[in-house]
């Protein structure tokens, strides 16, 4: 199950903390890579940096023709997901996953490879044809860090929190007080 | 079970827009309100906004006092979390739960008035000991958005992205394809 985040809407000066938030808690919560339609490499290589410090092979894309992504992503046999508020809610296709023959569910997403679209304040109204599913996350105004967040959570097992980076220069050893890092850099 | 999010570290002019991302995931994932420990009116009126428009009783309280907000949720016997990447590790607290005696349980949070602490970028050292829980969601570096949200997501009972909110004059319908909204300011 391969997991992809398209990045679209982003505005280089304005959105660049959101997007580059988005592109952390993608990698964080087990996804492959963020395609960003955008020329921002600043994202980049902020997202770069944690990846040479924390390790993992997450990549990241930018300058990306979002028409071109998802009919690429589609030809090669992945699904088209577009997280937006006003979309079915994911409990609801969570709970249609055992409904078979239902197209809106968890269940055609398992083992798929998705690619998640992540908007930024506005969308072209194009995007919602073009998806397979349009995802809420609660169908209230919120945030689409928090949407990719909880969406990756609960598609995948749980058990990507528990994910590890290989090739990492810094990792924490969990405590209730204060930090302990492993820094493989000194010494 | 009260929920309340505490925003330490926040920059007015940097950080208004994940702190407004931050309250209104709280709002949306059935938070009661968020203290912001800094004077920013402009992210009090954003999420105020939403309040009125999308319905239910969120607060907003800016210019907070930090240590006082947290010495007054202990003495009226709530938990106090702290939501950081050096942490104990979510799945692990909530693993715990069956575990009678541990204090490092989400079983000890069930049932508790939490005060989920956000910190920007830089926290004060103190907060760690003050906190009677660390809790990383991922004990990798993302997004403080994100954490919160998985957070409410798991320490409740998945219900909350069901939520109604009470006193809206708008309300989506959820729906595959576009935009269905009731708008109850218009006829």
């Amino acid at each position: 199950m391969k997991l992809v985040v398209l990045r679209i809407g982003h505005r280089p000066m304005r959105d660049k903390r959101i997007t580059t938030h988005v592109g952390l808690t993608a990698r964080a919560l087990g996804a492959n890579g963020m395609l960003l339609a955008a020329d921002d490499p600043n994202v980049k290589e902020s997202i770069d940096n944690v990846v040479s410090r924390w390790g993992g092979d997450f990549f990241i894309e930018i300058g990306v023709d979002w028409r071109k992504a998802i009919k690429r992503w589609k030809e090669e046999g992945g699904m088209v997901v577009h997280l937006t508020m006003y979309g079915l809610n994911l409990p609801d296709v969570i709970e249609s996953a055992d409904l078979t023959n239902s197209t809106n569910s968890i269940g055609v997403m398992r083992n798929r490879d998705l690619l998640i679209i992540v908007g930024a304040e506005k969308v072209p109204p194009g995007i919602y044809d073009l998806a397979d599913l349009n995802v809420a996350v609660g169908n209230q105004p919120h945030s689409e860090v928090a949407a990719l967040a909880i969406f990756l959570d609960r598609v995948q097992d749980g058990a990507e929190l528990r994910g590890t980076f290989a090739g990492c220069d810094r990792e924490i050893v969990p405590t209730n007080v204060g930090k302990l890092v492993i820094d493989r850099t000194s010494g």
